[in-house]
């Protein structure tokens, strides 16, 4: 552990045993620098962090001070391992019955699965979209059908390529979304009633894809902040017969976790040695709140044994389905089952998406995408910490657009589901993501809307039904 | 059988017997009318129909000729039943070969699945695609992604209302092209093992779908010209356990062959009373060359057991992949499983036809498109007739693009399709439409390209190559 992680780990100590209160001013860098013994910039990593956890939060030409907060612990909770090693799935009529009141717009919608579709280019692409089909000549166009848009499929190999990805475009399959990705890898790579490891909690689309192709789930415990449990998954590889994992590394959905680097290389290395395909789910690359982009685990990959899917649904263009899988070894099956399903993504939409990356300004947009998810993240939080119990327990991600926060223990979520919804508010609730529905006493809260005063009543509305006796599990 | 009917095939017998040969003129309507004792009406009646069938030809001005031409028979030959009555289907790898041949750009494309990319108002669904950007909200957006577009389910279900199926909007699942809507519906009601009818020969694609769910193909025949074998069917049902049908009732791809009416109600009623859901594969819905649309089965479905699938690939829009099914009693399990595995169609597509279908005239487009076709299939014909062997036979049919051509006994088609590719000419051969294989001496001709003299040279390059030893099937 680093000095300034150290440091930081100290004054959150004094935060949870109320030493330093809410509302109060930290030391400031100079005087802590001194009574630390560090330096000023050791200082301020160790507040930065802090500032990160939710712990404390920045006042204008005043200094840090001590938030109104959650008791953001600093080893959160670990969530704990699936009690039987592989599961039957069975949660589509759950799942479904959430989603369909998700859609309701008059809702709060802190339980949509996009961000504000407000935050992207639309106009922009509608510019290229209008290019691209004056440009369109039908031989070209039936050609694309089955190949993909090759200015496309050049424009994404970049993007790996500066990301230290080197791939030809030969090894990219664009697909209709990362959920056809997604689903095209996994049916390559299993038969009916193999086990595919996850993790637990999993995206809701996860648990539905291996209940539809009739696998079974071993789930991998997720930690909150660390990421998925490595030695979990190191022992279910050595002791059962897992036919593929299907892992987000990056903002892990509902979580939010990342592993670092040398976690991702690791990972690489166990899946390798057992040869067990990766489906590596990473639709949120480009949401990173840290100064450089994280590299994905594909960039790890020697022998091609890992399946990186991700799609332009969630950082620029919504409702154009258009994603793709860097498949390694399994190209060329992914390419066949692909075009016997739905032959191809759509045409005009394929090429819309490749002017935009050329001539719109992609990287422009994204920076302002993450500085304002990052800001409406720092609202939510400090909104749960103003009015949720302070048994809440959060680990704020470093990117994206969801908080998972676990409640106090005998809330049932799946009740705060239905009273905040007659209250003109969504939510995720936890069991929807969970193979054997665990996570009870959980909530994924979207901050990607605009967050404003509808927001925060809302917030303050959550947390008074969380107060209240009719959320609580119901006894025996 | 009508008089008219009666009559063709009587002056059908005499061109067969060499009564009439070809380049003879055939009797005046008048001295048909008095040697027949028939009034001049069922004269013209008869005389169009051996038109149709490509056995006579008009010339301007001077009456109708016998074609330079293939022996069309009156009563085609019957495809035969399959030995097997239900096969493990394992042609993936046939067809891929096949079909990334077929993708050269630079071969008159004999072979191709779709018609000309250039018969499509591509330039005025680019405006529609144009005026869909522009108008397009982030919130509208979301909305349509998970439920579809309203406009454009509206304008299908009207097109569906005016062609005497009364169809609900909720009834409609948009779907990546009919591709996948196929695909969706097949899986919904199958597990893998199950047995399911098709025709036999096969689209391919059709068959592919079930190598990859792991289901048996109960092979039932289809006539040139009559389509379907109801009997043939009829005992299927009664005997085999089968659990799904997937038919083309209308133009069937590849023989070209439509069920009438009285037999399309027969079908349903077939299936309805043995309660196994019919995919009714309608793809070619609106290439009809006759005076009135052609109504699909789904007309007589009163209880659900009929999931009518099209798109407006064939039709107006290659490559936006849109397309969708009518699933009667199956739309909400095919609704989920879209949900699951693609989400939805790419939006912009779906508002660019949407915009289109309301303003850009698809009913002149549609007029225009089918003269084209028509007029091209005379010109296929008229070159098969003058340059492949007499053993030929065809049915022309009454709409699409294709021609679909029963060669001598002993050609091989997959030899003939090497060696015209080797020339330059692509083309589709038999046993890619054949669980078991068969149908090695046929090959499915697209007639959807401009006619020019390239295309003429190609056919007499492959009457050519028909004639030469090369292209005989090996001894042994």
């Amino acid at each position: 552990m680093k000095r300034y992680e150290q440091l930081a780990d100290e004054i959150a100590g004094l935060i949870r045993a109320g030493t330093l209160s809410p509302g109060e001013k930290v030391p400031s860098v100079r005087r802590a620098s001194q009574s630390y013994g560090v330096s000023p910039s050791t200082v301020f990593q160790a507040y930065y962090l802090l500032e990160d956890r939710g712990l404390i939060s920045a006042r204008a030409r005043s200094g840090y001070y001590v938030r109104q907060q959650l008791r953001v612990p600093l080893h959160e909770r670990q969530t704990v391992a699936s009690q039987s090693l592989a599961a039957e799935v069975d949660v589509s009529d759950l799942v479904f019955s959430v989603l369909s009141a998700l859609r309701d717009p008059n809702t709060v919608p802190f339980g949509a699965a996009f961000p504000c579709p407000d935050l992207f280019p639309l106009a922009r692409l509608g510019r290229s979209m209008s290019h691209a089909v004056q440009a369109m000549s039908g031989s070209s166009l039936v050609a694309k059908l089955t190949a993909g848009d090759p200015d496309l499929i050049r424009q994404i190999a970049l993007r790996y390529g500066v990301n230290g990805v080197a791939l030809a475009p030969e090894e990219l399959v664009v697909t209709n979304g990362a959920m056809e990705a997604l689903s095209l890898c996994l049916k390559c790579v299993t038969q009916p009633g193999d086990l595919v490891a996850i993790e637990a909690p999993a995206f809701y689309a996860t648990l539905q894809a291996l209940e539809r192709l009739k696998l079974k789930a071993v789930e991998i415990p997720v930690h909150p902040r660390d990421g998925l449990d490595l030695e979990v998954l190191a022992d279910r590889l050595e002791t059962l017969p897992i036919k593929a994992c299907w892992f987000m590394p990056h903002l892990q959905n509902p979580v939010g976790a990342s592993l670092d680097e040398d976690k991702k290389r690791a990972l690489c290395e166990l899946i390798t040695r057992h040869q067990v395909p990766l489906i590596e789910d990473d639709v949120y690359a480009e949401l990173y709140f840290d100064a450089q982009p994280p590299r994905p685990v594909k960039h790890f990959d020697r022998e091609g044994w890992v399946m990186h899917c991700s799609s332009f649904s969630k950082s620029l263009a919504p409702g154009y389905r258009v994603g793709w899988t860097a498949a390694g070894r399994f190209t060329e099956r992914v390419n066949r089952l692909r075009l016997m399903t739905t032959i191809s993504a759509s045409v005009p939409a394929q090429m819309a998406i490749a002017d935009y990356l050329q001539h719109g300004g992609y990287d422009r947009h994204l920076r302002k995408l993450r500085q304002t998810l990052k800001a409406q993240q720092t609202q939510m939080l400090a909104a749960a910490a103003q009015y949720f119990p302070a048994e809440t327990w959060v680990s704020p991600p470093a990117g994206g657009y969801y908080l998972w926060f676990e409640l106090p223990e005998h809330v049932d979520s799946l009740k705060l589901f239905r009273l905040a919804h007659a209250q003109g508010i969504s939510l995720a609730p936890g069991p929807i993501f969970s193979a054997s529905q665990r996570f009870v006493n959980c909530v994924r809260l979207n901050y990607g809307y605009q967050w404003d005063e509808e927001s925060e009543r809302a917030m303050r509305t959550l947390g008074g039904i969380l107060r209240s006796e009719a959320v609580l599990v119901s006894a025996g």
